[in-house]
């Protein structure tokens, strides 16, 4: 044994290989229920099971699972929840992330993978049919579901950092809406804002149930389309630009900047909401692993560090970018202003 | 951005969920032969490219990913292996280990964990079809084929502890013997030592290979069928059950044991390779996974306890069982001995 002591551990390699199998069994968990029911307060195997409609060996091993991972902990046989799946993995929890599986888990998603050394291959996604630019794609309504509560401390974080006076009369165009959590929780912190929200019409209509449950469903108002074909209108204040560029490749997102800053009015603000790895394209983790991302998903997407953001926007006529991280969350801001 | 900061970090929920696109990358990392790639000199994205026969920005992404996950340094631009990564995943390296995605993400295995919800449902893999079990499964040949030299360790770790005078005249029943490995690695370490190896026929034509090409092929003996089927013969002085009760439930697995017992001369040994969790079923890691991975593959397998494994062969008949944990090795040892 003294040979095989001398290498170094491998055990990295078994992680990253059976990381699929870790995942299986998270989407497993959300679907039975698994944090929500244990969070219900039953914490042995045969309860947890009887609420789960699932076999007492099945929710064992899952169970088991999950405590090796922390998100539960394991005392006398009594299961309960970490601080962290009490927090994001129970249903009645108003900070509930789990739907975020059905569409990052989802067989339109996964469909990337299953083809990535041909995407690798090629340079981009070679997938075909309902990918991520097809009008009407029902993933973007999935998306729109499943993601918007992850997306709340984005949210919060452009609505904080816009820096206008609370009472003032802003008009906001709100790109791929989607959930429409940007524009609302803008509509949120300032009660005099209009919010234009562009995206496919299906898509649309969940951020409609959206703004009017939250509130503001008389300042919202919709440009369904193309966010390329549309007529944005003009005089904006503030352009959204979320989770957007990422799935073009940077000769589009320059073109697209233009059509931004022209519909703003002077002094008005472009904020765009990113992955922005550091130049080194290697940190911090989260920013650096969401290329692999979009070299899954699109044919010429990206993770753009920030040198390659404000090149975009240069080229399309900002000449203040300010870069606004906003750890631990791995999306940033670029605040691209219109010269008054 | 107060109430955000003050609650607990999701990222392990976001790690786990994307689990998949990592274990993904590898796999494609492993087809495309990037380690190997670099690991023959080419530093940049355009030489690595070229290598591989991919495109610059499919390579960039993907060796970014790996240096975010340790397994290259990045500097000035130019890639390179980890120790990590030089031992175990070039293939010029004796010790290469990357063939292991062919049988850890085949389909035939990702299948359980597309099914996985329904397992845990019902205590067990519903999967019908080509699945562990079956004799002439191609499953098992890609095994044999795939899985040896992670199985290295292990084998050695079972040669350097049957406890027998080197010279000594040994009569080997290697159960399951899969690549052959572990019987094999036997009679390397004990040359008087005769190997009857157990397999279904398609699967030994592998272990036979094998066998010739790391010069025991003489002393290597074939019993083509089921283990639960055929004669074994017996006064075996040894028995390996490697990797092969995990698949069974418990009963299945005593009863076996008590074939195994039989086999056996007085004073001989079964040797049983099994990942083995503490009774708390959560630790070690590794181990403690395990019990998904049986929950995802077979209909009523298990990662057992010592304490489990103890009963099943005390029930044989058994008395003396020994367990020899293996670490770093998430793989134990219990060495059964039949009373003299």
């Amino acid at each position: 044994m003294t040979q095989a002591q001398a290498m170094p551990d491998p055990q990295p390699i078994w992680q990253i290989m059976t990381g699929f199998q870790q995942s299986a069994a998270f989407k497993t968990a959300i679907e039975l229920e698994l944090f929500t029911k244990i969070g219900e307060g039953n914490k042995t195997v045969a309860d947890i099971a009887k609420a789960c409609g699932a076999a007492e060996k099945g929710i064992r091993v899952l169970a088991d699972v999950f405590t090796v991972h922390g998100f539960l902990t394991k005392a006398d046989e009594n299961y309960s929840l970490s601080d962290m799946s009490a927090a994001f993995l129970d249903k009645n929890s108003r900070t509930y992330l789990g739907s975020a599986v059905e569409f990052i888990m989802s067989d339109g998603q996964k469909r990337g993978y299953e083809d990535l050394t041909n995407a690798v291959r090629s340079g981009g996604s070679q997938i075909q049919g309902e990918a991520s630019m097809d009008p009407d794609s029902p993933m973007w309504v999935t998306f729109a579901k499943a993601m918007m509560p992850m997306m709340f401390p984005a949210a919060m974080g452009i609505a904080g950092n816009l820096g206008f006076e609370k009472d003032q009369k802003l008009k906001v165009l709100d790109i791929a809406a989607g959930h429409g959590i940007f524009g609302i929780m803008v509509a949120q912190a300032y009660p005099n804002a209009e919010i234009h929200a562009v995206d496919w019409a299906n898509v649309l209509t969940v951020a409609t149930e959206n703004a009017n449950r939250m509130g503001v469903g008389d300042r919202h108002h919709l440009i369904p389309g193309s966010a390329f074909d549309v007529e944005f209108g003009e005089d904006y204040d503030v352009v959204l630009v979320t989770n957007f560029l990422h799935h073009f490749d940077a000769e589009t997102c320059a073109k697209f900047m233009s059509k931004v800053y022209a519909a703003l009015k002077p002094g008005g603000k472009a904020i765009t909401l990113e992955f922005i790895p550091n130049d080194d394209r290697v940190s911090p983790p989260g920013e650096a692993l969401f290329a692999l991302v979009m070299l899954a998903a699109t044919p010429g997407g990206d993770a753009y560090t920030f040198n390659e953001l404000k090149k975009m926007c240069e080229d399309a006529g900002f000449s203040s970018n300010v870069h606004v991280p906003m750890p631990p969350m791995p999306q940033h801001l670029v605040i691209s202003t219109k010269e008054g």
